[in-house]
Parts: structure tokens; C-alpha cells; sequence
């Protein structure tokens, strides 16, 4: 860590950074320039917050040399963290890509989700998605079917021996939503509800974490911190777009370098939504084979049996036939993309 | 609402989509224009999901007449809604902006925060701020004293007869805060985090809503709606900043001309947040100047009593010495707007 | 065009706009609704510009039905536009995506950009792109060699054949640099630089255009439509990154999705630039791919003898081995895609 | 300057980027930490270019002590610029916040121009604005009148007295546009046009210059550093909004946080725009009030005889009626003002 002082900091503020530094056991090393006077800290930033150090007088900027996320760093852990399921299903380093696909919220028909299922199950797909409870922007909106929900999702994993994702909201359904999902996801609005990432970071499973829309890649990797600081390594990060100022013809910004950022920064895997990275259900092929060759783990994709019918997200979701045509075509450049993957580094630095 | 179809859309997709608007009580109006099919829709948009609509095949793109937002809408009620708390406080239409100060976080040390509640008192302000429960980026900062802090809030309440805003993070600790707390405050990151709306929704206090960093101004009001669904309307807006592309010099990009616009579509309160706009104490003052002048109804301050020590944003924080110098100006600025707000309507239009 | 009025607006208001909307020949349907009255306009924008109905007292908003750009429009011409060169090289519809590599700007040491040129030609790429004129945020950088660049970038395409792309920056400069160039760019920060857009808009060569890093895609296109406006129909368009609000691992965000957005609504060519677009190195490989896959026509990538004596840009520019290393592997995606855009839509809508 | 190596950099990569800095008479100090080295160097780097050294191996981050521009920041100059006219208006320091206020472009109607400037004089404004030349999104929009704009310009200032602003937007009009203006602008589209900058540096005339709407407050001060550097102190910074993710309500964000800070780290006087910056006339008064608070030099809006008429910006400017009754609140809040800037340090710190 280095801190920077104010043209005009005096020597009293220069010796109250150093001696609060000393205090917290960093070795402090002060050069004077002609402008600023400039103080070398090393040492474990964990143990002292940066903003105590901003807050003193005369402190204008402070430069840091490490990450402040440690468990998440590649720093810490230099190969891939693959996450392995009970059947067998991995995510992560030189593993084949997976696919998790289904229906936005799950809705009343079973019949609707187990052809959805089915399809997925045909064309080597390893997840079935679908919300039981779904955050919604309006109060208008419907928003999940709840417990039932996530026993239509059960069911459809007993048909089909597809693993579950679901989401989980609130923390108070933490147990509900662990008996029935494989992975849990944490959604984008939700990144930094801090409580909820303690509550998974207490649990077992797997937890999709997706990144929220105004959330540098620091940022979420520091919610990902917060979810392993409690216990729970096996999190898996999700890029689902990103604000911008153009949403004319995109609902966010699919942010595809964040992918290989993400790799080379940190172990954890990382998956691509394209459905709500775009909101555009033509934008789905594009930009799934777009997060795939930049690195992605795995997809995500809405799927509905019926998306003219769909009581949320219809407008990015596939139709069954859709989704035969793209995956399809996916699956031929997974093939590719994984025999490529037996070295493990892929790309030229 | 006014649906536009694909340059290529058939017979067909117009027929479905005017199915959809009729089953639903829509009138319905079709133009055929030399590119594009419209589709004018008149009715109620609560019953029926856009998202729908936008699910059918060939609807290119939605255009919305109204709002999305009703019950937060001036277009229900156009005077000012006034929030009046028993002490005969009140925020918002003709009232005098009111002032809202404290620390980050409650902290051990009473004397310090007694130091605040009563430098505040003096300068006449009306609410003591402070954080029980703290959401923190990094998992290594400080999270808050939890009960603890909340008593000595209200200890300090009862010394000072200040009233006690504080933040709620999680629905399971909303009765704890209920029992301390005069406005309830959602954080910035929770401004979507729907199962805490529909919480607060349920009980009868005021409740702060902070804009989340990434929201449009429609989100921000469609996030009080869901509060105001739920039962509460007495909800407070708070303008905090917004993310944007140059973090170099402030935290966040504090979104004033927001204030203006929200009192213009919205009849609920506005107050403004330099502190977490900012990032920078020096920024306090002009920046609590540029929001009352355009039109706030309040503004919140981090203040502490040695911000050298604070656990939390002590960067941001005014010393109670800067706070009385800054809040001498401001009072100065608020008598002369207060004098001006006798008459309703303050801009030209 | 659909105008639709204030809550509060007069019946003097609304004939205001319907005049002025009959007057330029508009065909005119006033709906009056139970909030606010719309008024449905059929007729050519072109001829009447929206900010005049915006002006008129009581309207609240103009929602656009067609796009404001017109000759780059899909809706005027459906087919691909293919931009053809002497030598045969053609850019957009089903031919195999180009390369135009080079150094950011040309340097005094020929034999240097040969070895690029020539590394470049023996891997199949069809230009050699190179700056004389550079555009630098500080004053104190290298702005480029001027004449004597140009004639370097000459002679290296006496030697080895390629065609020569290099950037305008003035239309001072306009003859000079179009004695030399096979393709004139816009840059990035010259894309709304319209009396420069009106200049290579008079002239007859291929013109590549960058968008710039906070333009919206509407502006982007409307960039193109002054050049194609004023009479040169052959523009390239090129993304290479937008403004975000985490520049700690990239310099822009790299739009990807704007690229199949764009194929969707224009019949021009798109290349993708992940030099510019990302700022590092090692992001070259993965958003160059990203990029084609998602139906780029070209890639443009920075390539130096010696990136670390390169006098700008050396960070992001590969070294002539690690060049050929990336071009191997795009080349043989390049041939893959190449293969499967014998069908002409390459995306499930 | 302190540059970062890769984890994983060589002692070669070390001696490689300490040698490049001892060439360029830095001196060198090389910390070896326990995950990264260190490079402290002291010395002028406007004599190497970061991107020189960026571009070595092993180079992972440079982090910049000093601002990188020079001339425009107050390390070099305490004291605030102010610029004089022949007729004794003064901008900056402690002086009067003036006004500049006129119609969007100039159009043929001499006397309704006439009339905003007599309304203009009438309230104590000291600047007529008018657009002879005008960048147009569009190329269907109208453009300017050219030359004749400028006489009318002229007449208007020989009636009234008032000093002309217009803006130049090509280098080759310079000595035109020079002729009648008595205050050059150079508008946000071109705020990287070097090459304009340049020729603005060459004359002696003062140049407004206005954020680009992507540009960072470090790019805002180094495009002035531009045309200080080629002799031209005389630079008004504008802030006119910058692009943001919510454009439903408002043009662009104001960001009146860029005028306090640009004031603590430059000596150049700000002023602020509503006009563009919000691109709604209802937000004009909250929006000029808040910057002028904010610590502005001066305003500029947009008044037009007959707003409905208006070929460009007509939604956006105020009519005479409405400026008269704007600037009689406005001239209140800037006499207030002016009084306090008696003392140089307006804010708390």
C-alpha cells in the first residue's frame, strides 16, 4: 500500500500515518518529493482498513500494490477451482464448458417445463434452470410460484437427473431453497446483500454468484470474498451485462472481457447469461459463442416451452426449437473449444 | 402503451398481439404504417406484464404513455406529500428542509456519539443518522455493533430528543430496528432487494429509500412503489450518487438534477446525500448546497466526532468543528429557500 | 413519429403540433386518453426536425417508430454492403473476414514496420494499418511523424502489397492523406467531428469509422449517414470500446454485442478492435475471437517489432511472435466461420 | 510515479524498466515485496511517456503521483486565473459569476437576436452565445448560417455592447470565426479534436471549452493542457453534462461535482450549461442555481425570441418571458454570492 499526501500535509499528519501504520505491524518506508511525500506501507492490509488510513489529515490518495480480495486471488491459489457434483458433473478448468438452461420463473404447467427439460437433457445439457422466487423491478409483476415452484423443479430433476438452479432471495428461505437446488444462485440486484452472502458462505453447496450491473470486477470479487470468508469456496461468478448508456437496443452491456479479467485474476469459474446480458432473444447465439471463446466455464440460457405465453422474460428466452437450433450449434463449438482446453493456458499474453 | 411491430411481422403476429391487449381490457387501435405495423393500446398496464406483450413474435419494441409507477406518481396525487413525525417534525412540500446527521457507523464510545447528537441539536437539526448494521464491500471492514448500536442511538435520542434514522439489512432484523428506529433507512445496495421492500412495506414508519447506484430514476421510483403496494407510503427518497466512468476524484457521480426531476413526476419527499455522493469531505458544502437550491428536502451528513478513528468512511465524515462551520452556512441557505418555498411552484418551466 | 402531450396540456397546444406537423405534409391521428393526449404522425422526419415538435408548448415526448438513420438502414437496402479493392480484397456479406494489423504509429525505423508488414503478409492478413497522424490525450506524447509516415506505410505496401489504412485527423490533411491511403479512419474521439465526416463524405475511398467511447449506437449510425449523406456510401464500422465505470483491468468496455446489434439494423460492414477496445495484451486473443464469432467482418489489431520500445500504444500491442502465435489460431477460426457463412443469417432470431 | 511488477516478473524485467528510467534521468528506488517489486521513480515525466514503460515486460500497473497535466493545475499556479475583457468583464476568482445567454444557433431573423440581447443586457448579462456553425447528430438537421450568423452576431454586439461567444469547429474557419467572436468555443464533440485545440492555442483570444460528454475530469483538464501548452492561457473550462445510463428524463448528467474539484486541483475558471446539460428547460433554473452554489465562474443557457420556432434546441432554451423571470432569481442567488467570495476559500476542507 502506498500513500500518497497532500501538497501541504505537514510532518505531525505524515507521523500520524506512519504511527498508525506501525501500530497495525506494517514496515513503513517515507520518501519526500518535491511535491508530495509519498509513504511505502507493506504489510496485511486485512487487519487495517484503508478508509482509517484516508480518513487521517493531510492523506490525499491511497495506491494499492495487492488485490483486496485474497481468498478469490489467483495470488493465493494458482490453478483453476473445479467444483464436481454428485453425479459427476464439473465446472471449471479444463473441463467441457456446461449448460444451464430453463425457463425464467417456473410456472404453473409441468408438462411446459419437463419438455423444456427434456430437450436440455437431449442435447447434453447438464443444468435446468428456473426461478421459484424472482425479483421483480415493478410490484406489478408476477413473481414466482414459491415452494411450489421449486417442487416442479424437483420434479423435473427426478425425470430428467438434470441438477437444479434455483435462487434464492431472502435468507429466511435459505432452507427451503437448500433442499431443492443443486446450486444457488445469488441474483445481480443481490451481489452486495451482504447477509445473503454470509448465509451461503455458511452452507455446502454451490453458489452461482451474478455479478450486479453496476459492479466493477473488484467489487464482485469481493462479494465472492464474502461468501468464502464464511465458508463456502465452491462459488461459481456468472457475467450478465453491465449498465451502460445505451439501452435502445440492448437491456445492459455484455461485458465479455470480464471473463478473461476474471481468469486471470482469480481460480473461481466463470459462466456467461447471455438471456439477460442482452434481453434480446436474437443476441443469445452470438453472444454465448462470444463468452465462450473469451474463456466462459459455461452457459446460461432462458429457455420456455412457450415464450409468447411466458409470464416473465419471454422477450429472451428460446422456444424449444430455437434452443435445438442454437445449442446445436453451441455444442459444436464447446466440442472444439474443449479439445483445445487440454493446454491450460489459452491465450497469448 | 403503444406496441411497434417488426418491419416483417405477418397478419398473424398483429392478430395475437391484439388477442393479448383485448383479453386484458385494452382498447385497441391498429395503424398500418408504410414500414412498420403500431398497435395503440388504452388501458391499464398493471394487469397485464409488458414483458408479455414483448414476448409475442414480431413485436419489435414497446413505447409506454405513462409511467410505470402509480401510487408514487404525481399523476394520482399532485400536492406534495408530507411526512409529520409526533414530535411535530415534518419533511417534504412547503416544510423547511430538515437535517439528518451522524456518524457512519455507531461505535463502543458514547461520549463521541453524544458529542455529534448534540453539536447536531445546537445547529438545529432534526435527526441523528448512524449505522447498527453496516454493508461493507470487503468482508475484512467493520460490519457494525448490531442491538448494541441501536440502544445507544436510542440513548442518545433521549439525551438529545433528536430522532433516530438507521439502516435495516436484512427482513430478520427488521423488528429489532423497528423498536429503535424513527425512519428506517434501505441502503443504496438494497434499493432492489424486494423481500426487504415488502417488508418495510408492511409496517407503519417512515422509511428512507437510497437510490442504488446503478438505477434509473424510473427504477428508483418503481422500487418506492413496491413499498408503497405493500401498504407504506410514507417513503422518503434519497439521492446518493450514481456510477459513473471517472472514479478518480469523487466516489460516485451525485445525480442533483435527479432531485428536480423526481419532485416534478413524484409526490413523495427528495433529500440529498453529499457524504456517500462525494466520497470527499470538502465536497460536503457545495455539493448539500447544489441539492437544497434544487429543490431537496433534506440533506444527510456523515459526521463524527474524530473522524481520524472512525471504523467506517471517516474520509467522508465532517468533525464536529467542520460541521458546525459548514451547517452555519447551510442553515443560512435553508432559511432564505424556506422564505421562497411559501410559494408552491419554485422553477420555471 | 407519435407526440405525446402533457398531463396539463391546452387544446391550443395540441392544434400547435398537429399544424406543424401538416404543414410539412405529416398525415395527423389525435387520440385523447384519460391521462395525457398522443398524437400519431405519419410522414418523413427527414423533412422536420423532431426538436421543433419538441419546442412546442406542452409536449411531453417523441417516441421515434422508425430508426432517424436512413441510407444506412437495413430497411433502404437488405443486403450486405461488400466494399471491393483493386487487388481484389472484399470487406462484409459472406466473404471471409479481414485483418489489418500494424504498429499504433508509424516510427522512423522502416525496417522495423517491414518486419511487421512482411509477418503480417506470410499469415495471411490483407492491410497494414499504421498512424502519421495521432491523436494524444496529453500534449506532451508522440503525435506522430506526418508526410514522412505516410510515405513509410508507401513504400512497406510497394513491398509486400498490402493495402494501407491510416486515420485523418483534420481535413486540412485530407489530400495528403489521401494520396497514401487505401482506407481513411475516423478516429474515436473525431466520430461526431462532422466537418470532417462531410470532408471523407466528398471523397471516393473506403472510409473505416470508429465509434466513439460514449456514443450510442443511434449516434453511431447517424455518424455513418453524414458520411454516406454526402455522397461515399463505403464506411466500415468499427467498434473498439465504450466509456465504463471500471477502467482497473481495461481501458473500455468492448461492446461486443453491438456487432450483431448493428448487422441487425445496417447493411455496413463491422470490424472489431481489441486493441483499443481492451488496452492489454492478453486480451487481444480472447475479444478478437469474441468478436468474429459474434459475425465480425474484420479484426483490427496492433502489432510492433519491438512493443517495448514502441513509442505509443507498445502495452497493448503484440510483438511479432506473439502475433504470428494469436493469427495462427485466428486464422483458423477465421476459416471455420468462413465455411459456415455460406448461409447468409448466421443467427437463430 | 510507482510502477508495479507482475507477480511473476524476472530480475531482466526489473533492470529493463529501472534502466528506461535512469536514461530519462529518474531516480530509482526497487522494492522487493513479498508478492510484487516495486519501482519508486522520481523525476519529470513529461519527458517519457508512461506508455513507454508500460509497454515492458513484467510491467504489471503504473500508479501516477502527480496529475499529469501541468500548466492547468494549481501545483504550478495557487492563485485562480482570471481572464479580462477590453470593457472591464472579468471572469474568475473572486469576480461576479457572469452570464452568457442566447439562442442555440443563430438564424436569419436579426430582430428576434436582437431581442434576447437587449433582454440580455437588460439583466445584467455580459455575453451573447449563438451557434454559426453547429454539429448536428443528424445530417438532416439544420446547421448553422456560417458567416452570415457571425455578422448578425456582430450587428447585435455593435446594438448592444455585449461580448460575442461562438464556436469554432474546424481549424480551417479559425480566422473567420476569430474576426467577430470575442470568446472562442470549442464544443463537447471536439474536446480531443487536437487539432483544434491546437490552432485555438496559437491565437490570443479566450477559448471555452466544453467536457466531452465520456471525458474524465484528468482528459477535461489535459485538453486545456493542450492549448495552454501551445500558448494559450486563456481557457474557460465548461461542464455540460456527460453521458449517463438513464437518459429517460434528462439529456445528459450535469455533474456539479466537476466544478469544485476542478476548482481545487486547476487555477482555470468553470462554468456550467444547464441547458445542454439536461436538455429540459424546466431543469435550467434548479440546474444554474445548483452549479453557481457549486462554486461556477458563470452560467450559459440557451434563450430563443420564440422557442417554438427554433431550428435548433428549441425544448431546451427559455423564452424571453421565462429567461426574465429566471435570471431575476438567478442575479439574487449571484449578488448573495458574489458577496461571500469576498474570502477566496469557499469551502469547508
Amino acid at each position: 500500500m502506498i500513500i500518497i499526501m497532500e501538497r501541504d500535509a505537514t510532518a505531525v499528519n505524515v507521523q500520524a500515518v506512519t504511527e498508525l501504520l506501525k501500530e497495525h505491524g506494517f514496515q513503513v518506508i517515507v520518501h519526500e518529493g518535491d511535491v508530495h511525500t509519498v509513504i511505502d506501507a507493506l504489510g496485511d492490509k486485512t487487519t487495517l482498513s484503508p478508509g482509517r488510513i484516508e480518513a487521517l489529515d493531510g492523506v490525499k490518495q491511497i495506491k494499492f500494490i495487492r488485490e483486496p480480495f485474497r481468498l478469490a486471488s489467483r495470488d493465493r491459489k494458482s490453478e483453476d477451482t473445479v467444483i464436481e457434483f454428485e453425479n459427476g458433473v464439473k465446472i471449471g478448468g479444463a473441463n467441457r464448458p456446461v449448460a444451464m438452461v430453463g425457463p425464467c420463473s417456473v410456472e404453473e404447467d409441468y408438462e411446459g417445463l419437463l419438455q423444456v427439460a427434456l430437450a436440455a437433457k437431449e442435447l447434453g445439457c447438464q443444468f435446468l434452470r428456473g426461478g421459484a422466487f424472482k425479483p421483480r423491478t415493478s410490484p406489478y409483476d408476477f413473481d414466482g410460484l414459491g415452494e411450489k415452484g421449486l417442487q416442479l423443479l424437483a420434479r423435473a430433476k427426478e425425470d430428467t437427473g438434470l441438477l437444479v438452479v434455483t435462487e434464492l432471495m431472502d435468507s429466511t428461505d435459505l432452507d427451503l431453497v437448500y433442499k431443492y437446488a443443486d446450486v444457488i444462485q445469488i441474483g445481480a440486484r443481490n451481489m452486495q446483500n451482504f447477509k445473503l452472502l454470509k448465509a451461503v458462505g455458511h452452507c455446502d453447496k454451490p453458489v452461482i454468484l451474478k455479478r450486479g450491473p453496476a459492479s466493477t470486477i473488484r467489487e464482485f470479487l469481493l462479494a465472492a470474498e464474502h461468501i468464502m470468508y464464511n465458508g463456502n469456496e465452491k462459488v461459481i461468478l456468472c457475467e450478465r451485462g453491465i449498465k451502460g448508456f445505451d439501452s435502445s437496443f440492448t437491456r445492459n452491456v455484455l461485458d465479455i472481457s470480464a471473463i478473461p479479467v476474471i481468469k486471470k485474476y482469480s481460480h473461481l469459474p466463470v459462466i456467461v447469461d447471455p438471456s439477460h446480458g442482452t434481453g434480446q432473444r436474437y443476441l443469445i447465439e452470438p453472444m454465448a459463442k462470444a463468452g465462450l471463446v473469451a474463456g466462459a466455464d459455461g452457459v446460461m440460457v432462458e429457455v420456455h416451452h412457450n415464450p409468447a405465453k411466458a409470464l416473465s422474460d419471454g422477450k429472451q428466452s428460446l422456444s424449444i426449437s430455437q434452443f435445438k437450433e442454437v445449442f446445436t450449434k453451441l455444442n459444436a463449438l464447446i466440442d472444439t473449444l474443449h479439445l483445445e482446453k487440454s493446454s491450460t493456458i489459452s491465450f497469448v499474453e
